[in-house]
């Protein structure tokens, strides 16, 4: 039976799940406090509070990334649509970037539940990896070395709230020593890495955490727009690209093509 | 020039404009108070701080709206894929829902700017809708009478801020007598018309408003996915809507395609 | 090295590939002609035409599918927009509607591949599926029995012309003896079965099968959207869905939200 | 009331529109005839065949534009959902590319209703947008000079079948030499001018043009992400924007911040 119980309505009154949408919504909750309420059903305790908000302005920016070079593409050709350009930025936010998050957290909950234990859930999953030729997921980056610095500080606004369960993120840096271990040198837990294990010690199930990447790099995408009115790149991108790859087909070697 | 002031980085450090992400921002900001720094470039003011967590709240959840159809039905077909269906639900954010935020706005903007004054500018624009049988944007509502709610509460929360322009509430109010006046009947300012007058209260450029929209609705459209996970309504609305629409073209009036 | 071959142009000439566009494509190639050697470098035989054009008709439209579905709201949100519509409705064009034809492909490369010959992968494949409880792609249709209408339609086509390969189409024909054999009741080929098997026969990759029902169904959807212009059913399939999903969650319970 | 008249099923047949599948449409219409057959609701005529043919060739492809540059971007992030990329891409066909022809086309409808003609409709429009700074869409090509190749081999189909109107391209001729007299110098009539006097000949009505432009480049961003399937861009295109664009914010300026 289909039902919903996200929101309802009377003649005089809007309801956000069994809140009172101008009572007890508007001027009373944060949008952070709002949108945990209404994606999980009850409102954040202070420790997923400050994880929430700790995880969506990590994920908010990244610089001119394929999602923001996207969004700023098609913004130029469909200024008079805002929305398209968040949306097609937003589908961006896949496999490659944010399917990574998932993919250690999935980790983690491999571990969590392997009757072995953690050492030897944490042993099983590296030497998985490396007999596969597989990046570990959560691990490693391009520039941060030798650590990532978001991740201590996500890490330690996880420990500070007693009601945060902090075994992910224990399995999280002892997955690291393995890692080092096995690998023979040092890989940082990265901000995605970071991410995953405390979404997962506030609650949040792996199934609906892109949603917040979603939600958080929407606001980033919105800034990206802003900018892009004031101090637009879309025209030097598109001519920087287009002159970048050169086309080596045959036409032009072709006798009755040469004009 | 092609430049930007949105991010940078060193090695050891990520930068959100001016600000040490770890150091000044993860752990300090909340995701409002990131985003709007991030996007307009200051830290909120107390007043602006409240409006926008007031507007977000508001914009969040709408019930089965084109919007949470659209991301609910693309979610049935691509489950693998949630950004899809957050995307796909926010290029319902447009012209027919929260292009009227934007018309509301940017009357208000032309009473602010007409030389004769507050008490003529409303005659002039309410005249001109009546004559051209326009619906005037932020007014009315199909269900809320005689008041939308959440009008009062949007207002209450921009007044109580000295910080926040009382300019666009009062010129919305006394737009909202012209109207009564002129059209010999009560229409409600409602939430659109309250949510153009304290965001541009709030000093949030006209063109930059349908992004705060997007965000907050990309928040409500991730508690429809995370509904549909654990109560799915796709395959209803599907079959109810293929049985509702009956066909009435010629195919099955041809003899020769009656088998 | 980046670099392309799909398209240059001159002062006074431009190229599709090799080809000059003015010269040897418009007005030389259809469009299904056109974008097969767009997409494949090469132009089409007579067979790949002639499956192509039979894979792209069959594909454009399912009637009121997720994908409309999604489509027609998105247009009723965003009349100014209607690439938003076509977009969203793309977005259904995912794992569980056309990844099952991507699916039946990889199991028609899988017996082609197999050492131990035919009869014994076809054997396999049903096994494994019959033993994890899945669903075998490309067979079984909810309204078509005994037998869809367009997969001896799609083989015939594919049978008539000497440059398509037979043997996808005869795995499959020998699969289906396999999965009535041992599923014990006949399980109909359905056409994105044999979509999967004549289109492999026309030497189009699996990795890009999707493209092709992609570029059809956008036909579609335009079809739709014309539709919806001069016979809408946007706000009626939003009351349908509106009304048919009732609030079930306890904001009328609670005493002080009964206004 | 809703309704449709685009397909229909009946246990052993299915329906596009009055013509059953599979015995008169697959096998019997090319992908360009079932389209406008579809869209249209009436088969083409040969002349209409061949506009449509010439036109959807000639939109499909034209370099790394906004609209490839995102399909590529997105295909980078997300593999795993090629819809995504062609759906972000075509989020670009919008007001600053196909809504030039669609401002084409309207400019000779309303040139075509004028009561005083056509030489003085010509000059009226021409001197509105001279006197107004407006840009006359369908004329000038920043490449192609003295004249876009495209456009002459578009009005010779045109001309060459009995069954098109001749009048819009007349109209668009005249109206190419009032440009010409009045701004001083000679601004060709573009392939977007030329292909919206091709369609208006061909009775597609203005409000669906841009439906045509979406499937054609739908086509066209198939044939990139099949290139970027083996000869891949997008790593490029993402190293060479985000190297291109300083950041100009103060960030490094700030003491605490140079770590």
């Amino acid at each position: 039976m289909a039902e919903t119980k996200l929101s309802t309505h009377t003649l005089d009154a809007l309801y956000l799940r069994d809140k009172n949408l101008v009572d007890e919504v508007i001027g009373q909750m944060t949008f952070t406090d709002a949108m945990f309420y209404h994606i999980m059903g009850v409102a954040p305790t202070p420790g997923q509070r400050a994880i929430l908000d700790a995880v969506l302005v990590t994920l908010m920016e990244h610089g001119f990334t394929p999602s923001a070079i996207t969004a700023r593409m098609t913004y130029l050709s469909a200024p008079e649509a805002m929305q398209s350009a968040v949306a097609a930025g937003l589908l961006n936010v896949a496999s490659q970037f944010i399917g990574t998050m998932e993919n250690a957290a999935k980790i983690l909950a491999e571990i969590a539940t392997n009757p072995d234990g953690t050492d030897a859930a944490c042993l099983h999953v590296v030497h998985r990896h490396l007999d596969q030729g597989q990046h570990m997921p959560g691990f490693g980056h391009h520039l941060h070395r030798p650590d990532d610095p978001r991740t201590p500080k996500l890490f330690a606004i996880a420990m500070a709230h007693d009601d945060i369960k902090k075994q992910p993120i224990e399995m999280m840096k002892q997955l690291g020593s393995t890692v080092d271990q096995l690998y023979g040198k040092h890989l940082t837990i990265n901000a995605t890495g970071a991410t995953a294990a405390v979404l997962m010690g506030a609650g949040i199930p792996v199934g609906i955490m892109r949603g917040f990447a979603v939600i958080s790099r929407a606001a980033g995408l919105v800034a990206h727009i802003m900018e892009e009115q004031s101090s637009p790149t879309g025209r030097h991108i598109w001519d920087l690209v287009d002159k970048s790859i050169p086309y080596t087909g045959k036409a032009l070697e072709t006798p009755n093509n040469q004009t």
